[in-house]
């Protein structure tokens, strides 16, 4: 960490530089005209950054290492792989999850079930909690979706994930899916993230919708430091003011995650574009950067015209995603 | 509500008309040489939204009406004036919430309790529960600081004001504390918000750091829509690009808030700037443009030397800015 | 266009209506409880958004057709391909501009255009005069640097582009090069964009680091409206909040540009990332989603330890590049 | 300067201190496990921090010392107080400059002249060339409007300030203008900063949309640079995502520009908040934080309801306006 101080003294220099040694690091003092430096060299982490920042003199304190640590490729350098039954998230073969938003029925889940498996999806999403931003709108049929997804596991073999909104949820839905997810609202829900980071099965957090690649590291640092190190990253695109696109994602931000992380970067398409007009080429895109995967909204419905969300492919529209990304993904060594 | 049609036949002009009219509402068709407008009159917060978009044909829907109720001047006119114990938060006197940013410890707190009040604070803030960016950072001292809070406001005569981070904390934290605060990160975690929104006490309500104003206010109304009417909203600033300011607030949100809604609005110069030079300025700003109160830091400390943080002002500090905004509140026709 | 009016009096609407048949459009009026709707059906490019949102009464209005003519889609729903010598921009062959950021002298200038050109680009790129943040920077050589594009263009055949800053440069810089370019900085500056709309050669336009993408259709409009049809657009990616990428690219902004404009739209890795480690895959998302093409800078030196720019690609890697995107564009469909 | 090394090797230490060395400033190398940082103690303005960030192993530079010089408070502690005929900027007296968006006619400025004197303001605004985001709006009746400002002038006393668009209009503007004003859109229009630098009248130049503060200061210091010491900074607010709001001010920047500059700073309520309802509590908000003056449309008209734009008061509302940051001077010491 470096302390710049303007108009220091020298019992401001020896104050701060004892602090620095109590905690085990070693002060490098450059004194210039204008500035002194501090250089605190050694496990910078053990230092406070908003007490520093406080400290008379001090006009700036500037990090140097990472903030996280367990989720760092510096601490554990190989990329992790999860395993969720037999699939595999992280590796040359990329994870796709598809699913409808919700789960409405088991009619309507178990049909989606099958077409997004037939066009090659391994995991199948759906929420039974659904966090809306009106307080009047649906807001999810509970644990009754629950059961529901674990009957399209067994008749489909894909393995699920669900969304879970609230502490109280954690146990029972832990019970129910193989991939917990956290929403991008409850990214810094501090004390959900440290109950999941207590389950042992993975976790699939997206970022918040404004949260910086660092804030988003320390989320995942959150689950790992309770224990559970199967999280899953999820790019799903950030607020901007251009109002055509809904959280566009950040073009070389999956790219700089995977330098910065061990972890699985996924891209979701649907809710960051919001429209289907566009989800197929943000696919491709995030193929081709480099995700380790998608997660994407499918709905089917027998009236057509009238239910298709405007982030939801229909299955045919999924079926020709799947067929595109196989060939970006083939142009980049990887697979399907 | 306004569906603007691209290339629309007859039929899908009938279906959205009939879907409408389903709801109770009126559909004004308009039809143009590029687009068809079809304007639907009455209640729109029936209609929903993302269905209507994705509706075939639907190339834009524009709502027309706001789309919380509870929370909207135009539900209910008059100022709502929140009185906690004999303090009014939205009246002509503003009210000055002051206190550390963390519980530490019984003598500090109300070290710093005796110091606001007495240059005019009739609030005492502090968190007993912390939410902080790192897994490795102070959480705070949970119940313990309740405790503490609870013996400053004996002590004063002050009220109290804490954070309130999860569901299952809420019952706790009701029985100690005056006003529930809802950080800016769980401002849409909203299995909290309809927790809170149960509780027969005022709950303030900070706008997450990229939420929009309609995001604010539909997040009052969850709280609103649980029968809980007393929410004080606290414009806290937002993320920009500019780095040199920390979550700036943006001039003119207090005053379009009043407008908008019905409820007080609070200003926090203290996290939005980060900066205890700009605290004041910011604090004169607020007050001129018409917010209802302040929410402040203040920390006082024996070796003061050490362990201001840079966002909190020193009771001297705070004791200046009560002078100066005491005159500016004068200047627009309030009180402090 | 509609117009959303609150507690309108009859007067009220028949002014505004009359003002709207004033243009030869159509008023309809739908009257709700709470707001009244008045649609403008006809071309409401003719009327004045500003002037309307002055009106009493008027508390919104939305346009509901794009504010461009000539760059749209729908005026022109055939792509644009733009020819430079023999080399077509917007055409199933994607478009490769590469070289250094700054035209150095004829020694290195003429090296690079060498190596790029074997490595499949076809036209070279370099500033003779260049926008820099601070007046103490390096400004570039000049009409000296464009006489050493040409005397690279005579010995490579490369077709060759460079940025023009001024009104006053505009016709010695049309003299030498085949593509002008205007930066992010001045997509703005409305008196250039006019000046090399009068021009018989092709114009790379960027977006500003801030600007929608209706003020960049609006942008090449300016250009359009003056004559010259043979606008390339850039996109060069937007100012985020996220500090660790420079002016990242909007995943989704391409694909939704090429919807609703026939011009070419070419991206800029270079300026986006100014982090080689991501040039390249950031370069495989652009072609993935649908680029016609990249600008991108490339830089060789003897002493290779002391020159490369952070967000310059040596001819090798700018090589690798290449070969990368070649499989990624052969995966859907199109050609380097 | 700090320059933050990963797995660096002697010889690349050795090679980064020459560079620093040759500059003429002194390095200070403190190594530890992780990373080693070079500290470059002297006048960092002379190295170059792009190529620093290019040289191989270097992972971060980070600049200690502000990148601008003539306008930093350092370099010139005192206030700049800029002189426009009797009228001071930046003193204790607040600056009110007042006008019409556009001149429209003879007739209409001098109504609006008379207008704004009477109510108390000092400087007469009014565009002749007017920056549109659309080619197809009017662009302002050019050098016939300046002659009309000069008349305005006689007739009133007021000094005139209007905008400058081109480099080509520099000299003539100058001839009839009091203040050349340059506009957000022009802010990084480099070879315009030059020209205004050349002049010897004051320049008030307004922020861009998306710059941050330091490009601001630094867009000031080209005009500075080239001779020309009379800048008025004028800040109008940036992009944000609250669509409600248009380009809000950021709360705390007036403050921190006074903190960093001596030169004067104004605000612009009008083109900030664009909706005349938030115009007057925004300019209080200015006053009160402590603006030295700010920029504000007036419109005055026969046919009233007809012609007052959205973000232009009338002479009745700018009275009112006046009378209120009247009072908030007086609260805050200074003078209107």
């Amino acid at each position: 960490m470096i302390i710049v101080l303007k108009d220091a003294d020298k019992k401001t220099i020896e104050l701060i530089s004892k602090e620095i040694e109590a905690k085990g690091l070693t002060p490098h003092v450059s004194k210039g005209k204008e500035r002194t430096i501090i250089g605190a060299i050694g496990d910078e982490r053990l230092l406070d950054i908003e007490h520093l920042k406080s400290l008379p003199g001090v006009e700036k304190v500037v990090p140097i290492l990472a903030p996280y640590k367990l989720a760092s490729r510096e601490f554990h350098p190989e990329d992790t792989v999860i395993k969720v039954n037999g699939v595999e998230v992280g590796g040359e073969q990329l994870a796709i999850i598809a699913g409808p938003c919700t789960v409405e029925s088991e009619e309507q889940l178990i049909e989606i079930a099958h077409a997004v498996k037939e066009a090659g999806a391994s995991i199948l999403r759906g929420s039974a909690f659904k966090p809306r931003t009106s307080p009047y709108s649906f807001q999810g049929i509970g644990e009754e979706g629950l059961k529901i997804l674990r009957k399209a596991k067994q008749e489909t073999g894909l393995s699920i994930e669900t969304e879970v909104m609230d502490t109280r949820q954690v146990e029972m839905v832990t019970k129910y899916v193989d991939i917990l997810r956290i929403g991008a609202r409850n990214m810094q829900n501090f004390d959900l993230l440290k109950e999941v980071g207590k389950v042992n099965k993975p976790v699939l957090l997206k970022n918040g919708i404004a949260s910086t690649m660092k804030e988003f590291l320390m989320a995942a640092e959150y689950i790992m430091s309770e224990g559970n190190k199967q999280v899953i990253l999820c790019n799903r695109g950030v607020r901007s003011y251009e109002s055509e696109l809904r959280f566009p994602i950040l073009s070389g931000l999956t790219s700089l995650l995977k330098q910065k992380t061990h972890l699985p970067v996924i891209v979701d398409p649907s809710h960051s574009t919001g429209n289907r007009s566009l989800i197929i080429p943000v696919s491709r895109a995030a193929i081709a950067e480099g995700a380790d995967g998608l997660i994407v909204e499918v709905h089917s419905c027998p009236e057509k015209a009238l239910c298709d969300g405007a982030q939801q492919l229909t299955p045919q529209e999924f079926a020709k995603m799947m067929a595109e990304i196989k060939r970006v993904a083939a142009a980049i060594g990887r697979k399907v």
